[in-house]
């Protein structure tokens, strides 16, 4: 097990400067002179430590999260959805317990749920185009020993950063690092899955493709053909019930030593609306690996062709265009992944997402019964994340306006 | 060579409907009856076909392009430029020039070159704090043919999805997914750098790691004492003199066959100030996928372990911390790449960004020099790219506050 | 008293159409063809209406609200605190008592508070610079009758405009445009308000300075010594007695024959920091102006001189620098108020902001007590509203870094 | 004529500080200690100073300005113009004339001219659908003497809080403040005009309706038949010929002493599409608002009954509903100004915008022409403003969208 250093040495102690936070009284010893100074008045410094908020996400259709894994409870604003759209808390509850940790058929399952709650926005079971209010409180408070955490910070976790950068170390400043901070995309996403499916019949799926060393062959998932319960069928949620086996067994051998694996997560969109996407810096490639990059412990991220694609030639690579029996243009093959010059085509878009193996080890995992959980500590396994995953892009789809129609009302 | 279809079939031809474009008339056919219609009092419809504007990046340092490979010019604004930085064309053309195509140590250098001149912000040599206005004038305008393109479209180019979305087929709408573009991206990549070289000691260095089949091994570049001059030394812009060999070789053999190939560019960063990045969102490893992904020709990103990472197990992957000789706390390894929770933790950031293969192949390449074109109809080799992705980090780390500082000033 | 007119003849009825809600109904029938149709495999139109969010401000300091004054309850989400802020519900909860209506000493007072709620963003009495979510629940849902609202558009009341836009009548939608919305500008104002006094002094206040017909000479309040207690020493949130008196009665005269009336507030910032505000777009007045005309019923704003310094030459109107005993340049009259070139100069910056009289007017306000309402559907009073005013520009100064100062980490 | 002081006692001289430019020297003299300090390996301290962008404006239809009075030239990129629209530099050179001073009939007229060019974003007399490139050189860079300039600030003007804020005194920096800035804001005004008109029949029409102490009585202009060519139809651009006269006169009068005058301009909004504006933040007024305010000399701005309307009742001020010949809902009156709720409703916007008078007098107006000039160093006048206001107004709407259709294209 990777050993860890006590908070002291990193980032000192006493933090009696309300500017720097911690970071100063350790640097101000080394200087010989001052340098930056100002002055007021009443001769108390002015200045206010700033930094960026990040926790907004969209512009039409925008989404702030808020919570921390062990605080109230955790949620999110949608601003900006669509009028009368029939909403009920149902529509999130069922994507939030397929989020939950210790889901699987061989584990005795968690007595508290994530029971969300809309407070506002919502009402006569329409939405109203207000912003829409979700909580989901914490029921699980007590439990979890955190006089380790304390002491030092866990190795590959966001406890050294964030106190670094904060000076907190709460555990309600590093939970907003915490996979329960996923609730707060579940959420919004389940409003974007039911709106894009609604208006524009676009699917999306996500299925475990790679845990460990077990890699599933590409071929063995038909995109055109694989639905929510052929992923759903096994615990693994891996569509092919050979490799699920395989997968299941893969970590199980790597749990009892009170380890933890990494994997792959596929993920696939169709029947995207053509056309998403903006030239330049908003390239859809490029918005779809933000928003999968900013999920906990994503290392890697692929579209079409991935990695893979750099061994091809250009005459192997290049997608044929063709007309299909309704007069469409279509390419026949889809290395550009749904995508090209950084705009939807319409093909399926596929993508591939690497989650590092959970940080979280140690003898604890051992007791734990089977559930692929990457961050146990946590709680989130694999295959929840790629709910996640769905969300948000169906979120990020609902956010960046394609054909955008401005209807301009007459006066009169 | 791949084959491609007509124009008219895709998205028909007379674009008479201002509100959608091309997209309507093929799609109205199929319709039994209406159900869209808005009336003003000149019983002209009322519909505004708008496009999400993807051309600007950044908040405090914000940078907008502008231009088309074959209109009058390509350019940017850089707004929130610090005031009072020594600048000067010098320092942009520098690195505009190892932009530029045709660069091969081999090959007839190009008589026009990519001249910047800065219009507005610099005053005597130091930046005013207002818009810096920096414009490259097309000087090659002429000799293109493009009337093949305007009959089919080009397999895996961008002009089919640019032509639905924006109903316009003319060399300068299709313009803005050249690689000229990124003109625009390497003027202010080169303010960027020269400001966090000078405020933070940061550096940025690139270079091809694989090309076709050559692969460089990772451990043969000491990324702690990497040069650019290293990078510099061949014209396929990898480090290692016996890889670059390899793989000049490889190209070589494609290329004389009228064919290209794709490859992977490692970027590092040194000397990244801590605590860039925001929990949620807006994770530093978010922020650079994005950047990267933005650039033409990217399938895939990777930080720290990447995709390879997911093989091992948590014991295998998780960084040990210590303390070292300055009594900072460090991390033995650095599989997290640099970034945990979302924030740079002072470790070398460390990427790699997949490009496909160039899409324009053809008996046309064979005839020219040897020089790691991958877009070489725009005339774009892999290692200039390089460059772009350094400026694109720089700029991208300096949008992003980490520890801002609000200075208050007092009133009197 | 005004009449009005039903529902169902300014837009229609049956909503039936997923798209443009309740608008597209009665246009359609005018037309005599077709124009706007797409089509997808299921026949079904693929058409989101999407509307700009409008519920968040700021950048740094990010502010969203939501809630409507009958739904579960208001509140906010303050993204972008600064972290290690001491708070809480206390700091905000004197701000809300103030804002709540019912509060003159003749008035019998409401039995239900709005009492706030910190459920994250705060751990062991200090900011952990995560997202802060304020919620304060609604206790007053059942009495008001909305019978009549059903029916038909109140003259001057946004639901009209929100029908039409919404195609909602519910009052959860038109909710959003009650004074009760203000309960999210107040608690982010308390946090701001807290924050800038502690690191700039910097104060602000605002006094009812017309009501109706009386208008409170210039000279009468000294603004370098204006204090918040002479401010609250009556009703009517007048500090100069004598004309607080006049206005007391000067309202009550109207209100008994069920009448409202209109009024302006002059508000201040002391020790404003200079620098704040930028060039062009984002000048100081334009954002303060934004920020004061998005209280529901503002119909002006001035600053400085405003609509009076329109009168004055050139000669007149210039304020004059002369260096104070300090060294500091100053101006000797503040004709500028505060603001020169669209940025703060130290100077006390002075507005004033019209608001119109209440919409609701008629019988049921005759048996009001005095209470200086406005707004008496929503129940509140004209000096409370002052009170969102100061937190507003609190917030607007948070969010709007002058000399923000980028402290890059070292790396190690 | 106003005094001033020089440059060297307020903020100091030596700008050797790389960080806080000119702001720190002055101030660390006067503290006892040392309290910020970063240090990096080189020793030398890790600051960057940034300031707020504020060059850029709207979402969809968005604006960025750029260049100095007396650089290179002025201009603007104008990102998320649709496709298609016919635009030719002649559509912005008809209101960039209007724009530019010296054009009164009994004006010696200026050599130079303020002439356009469009660099990218049109091909073949249409718009692209990428960033439109504006630029305007600068022709008359030698004349103005600045030797006053560098020694003392200008009373009222920007050049103290610009130098205060930049540290930058050069006529560069200050040129941001200049009216020639405007440019940047007809140009795309223009664009967003043409579009309007085209799309939504929406006018915008200005006109001065006060001219120091001649003030147009309310009635005497009809804004239902009001005309541009009523606007033009004299120097002073209002549309009576008898308060014309008047308004000349007055202005003369004092143009004579070498002295300047303030005024008012009104503007109005006819066709304007209904539902424009959001709830909360962003209502249509406060949107305006901020557009009026950040035009250069701005003091005061109204919308609707405005500040008269505080001396109604709300039964005197409530605008009643009824029923047209057409089955429209309409107001009978109009003192909300078409805006109710913070969303239009098609009735006619009506706004007060209140302009100071220029600060630059002195003997040297003296010798001008009569040209109604306010701004007479930069030779904007009054009504050539309101041109700008009609620009922004135009660019505002459109890029707010209120009714945006998402049409979803099917995938194939």
């Amino acid at each position: 097990m990777a050993s860890s250093v006590a908070s002291k040495t990193f980032l000192a102690a006493p933090r009696t400067d309300g500017s720097l936070g911690s970071l100063l009284p350790d640097l101000r010893r080394q200087l010989p002179s001052p340098n930056v100074q100002i002055l007021i008045r009443s001769r108390t410094p002015k200045k206010l430590q700033v930094k960026a908020a990040g926790s907004a996400f969209g512009t039409y259709f925008r989404v702030t999260t808020f919570g921390e894994s062990h605080g109230g409870g955790v949620g999110c604003i949608i601003d900006g959805c669509p009028p009368r759209i029939p909403l009920s808390e149902a529509d999130m509850q069922v994507d939030l317990d397929r989020r939950r940790p210790g889901q699987s058929r061989i584990t005795t399952p968690r007595k508290e749920t994530d029971t969300c709650k809309i407070y506002s926005g919502v009402s006569e079971g329409v939405t109203t185009g207000t912003p829409i209010h979700v909580f989901v409180p914490n029921t699980d408070q007590r439990g979890h020993d955190y006089s380790e955490m304390s002491v030092a910070y866990r190795p590959s976790h966001a406890d050294a950063t964030y106190d670094m950068k904060y000076g907190v170390r709460s555990v309600q400043g590093g939970g907003r690092s915490s996979a329960r901070e996923t609730i707060g995309r579940v959420a919004p996403g389940a409003v974007a899955k039911k709106i894009l499916k609604q208006f524009a019949g676009t699917e999306i799926l996500a299925y475990v493709s790679q845990a460990h060393n077990v890699v599933l062959p590409e071929d063995v998932v038909d995109h055109e053909m694989l639905t929510l319960d052929q992923v759903e069928s096994n615990i693994v949620r891996c569509p092919d019930p050979e490799y699920a086996e395989k997968m299941i067994a893969a970590i199980d051998a790597v749990r009892v030593r009170g380890d933890s694996v990494g994997g792959v997560v596929t993920c696939i969109v169709r029947n995207c609306p053509r056309g998403l996407g903006s030239p330049v810096f908003d390239k859809l490639e490029a918005e779809l690996a933000k928003a999968m990059m900013s999920l906990p412990a994503t290392k890697g991220f692929e579209v079409g062709s991935g990695f893979a694609g750099t061994f091809l030639t250009g005459s192997e690579h290049n997608d044929e265009f063709y007309t299909d029996e309704f007069g469409n243009i279509r390419t026949r093959t889809n290395r550009s992944g749904g995508i090209q010059g950084g705009i939807s085509n319409g093909e399926i878009i596929n993508m591939r997402i690497a989650f590092k193996p959970t940080s979280t080890i140690g003898v604890s995992l051992i007791s734990l019964p089977l559930s692929i959980k990457t961050n146990s500590h946590v709680g989130t396994t694999l295959p929840i994340v790629m709910y996640s995953l769905c969300f948000i892009l169906l979120l990020w789809i609902c956010s960046k306006p394609s054909f955008a129609l401005l209807v301009l009302l007459p006066t009169r």
